[in-house]
């Protein structure tokens, strides 16, 4: 498949203690897998949330909204991709998971906030960092 | 505050390890609330997902929609509610949790498709099970 | 069962997301169970966690020890049963887990240190916290 | 650093998320890279857990003994080795975690045992999978 529609792109493969008794990975675990894919972009990017936190900076989720296709199981490969845009305070992340075929995984828009030093602010300092990767979306 | 509103309500607190280095409750542990509250409400309503998954049904997610609010934090308690409607073959829990005080959390609104055998079914086993609790939502 | 050899018991019962693939608590969840059990019975004797970390105190672990005898399934309820004991600057937690017919899930021994501000410390603000209830053991 | 003296190593690295309020990896994430470094290693070598279950197979543990020397922090990188070993009916993975420079994080060594339908087996598919990487530890 051809990723070229996202910013970023990361591959990625269950980890068997992801599966619950259903024998598909976790519900939960997908946001990790979201988190962790933003989380290397912007550290790619040049400004990790490590970084971001020490300076008193905290990206906060304020809504995300999921749709789960199909769901993944032990052993499977997958790529986790990502779109980043902005509407005033707010950033947005489109952020898809696929099958190495292509079979989307989830569709997601995740809706992110930024802290600073405990009050919300207009997140300027996310927009000078990632701001050549902004998109509408 | 008055849960009287919602079909179901769990006292749940914080446990430690659900912090993560931001100092707040990571996003995907609120999945983890949410599963485990559906899977009370249904156990306590007399049919739990352990007996439904040795039947071979599977209930799983189809979409969800969370607004987050405000973080939870460290030796922090609360309260996860939950309706639960019917849309054709499709189950709906709204979903929110509050602090002590009434402070919304999170606003959530889970979609549950069955699965049986692997084939997505109309849910009626969920339904006979459930049918009293059924509300518009 | 009687578990009046131990300092303190927390009744505890499985969440279904805790089952792995292997349709048992996976063996990484049982440290979070231990951890949360720790963390109560300090939360209950007066100093918890989370304010020794505001105080720049952090009980870390040093080493642990575990017994896995019997795994749990999903529904499962259990007992988690707690002494401590000290030697020198560090702490030792006998932790065991019970079904509650009596049969034991797993025992442990974990060893904890004292960190104060970056530093290994004598442990004197935990010794002097929980010197009521320290055991030989 | 040289890690020839083990029989498999697997470069790794921090996700965010498993950093707790501490701001160190939280002691139950450390089960988690041991155990996906154990299943990774199995599969390379050509018979995964996966497989293993569906053949009625699983191997469990039976005891873990870990020291911890060195916490990791948020963006660390790290290393998981591990050789293998048998004694009777028993498989000994001795598992070391270290920075890339060098510096142990973790000393671990976690005794499997083999389940097939529901009994305690010889472990004989196991040893003939893994027969040639058998070391004495």
């Amino acid at each position: 498949m051809d990723y070229s529609d996202y910013t970023f792109s990361l591959p990625m493969s269950v980890r068997d203690y992801e599966i619950d008794y259903q024998g598909i990975v976790n519900n939960a675990n997908y946001l990790h897998y979201l988190e962790h894919t933003r989380h290397e972009f912007c550290r790619q990017a040049g400004l990790s949330f490590g970084e971001m936190h020490s300076r008193g900076i905290d990206p906060v989720l304020a809504h995300i909204s999921i749709d789960y296709r199909q769901p993944l199981h032990i052993g499977d490969e997958f790529v986790s991709c990502l779109n980043i845009g902005r509407r005033g305070p707010k950033f947005y992340f489109q952020q898809d998971i696929y099958l190495p075929d292509g079979t989307p995984v989830i569709k997601a828009m995740i809706t992110v906030a930024c802290i600073e030093n405990g009050h919300l602010t207009r997140g300027d300092v996310l927009a000078q960092a990632f701001g050549k990767y902004l998109k509408t979306i």
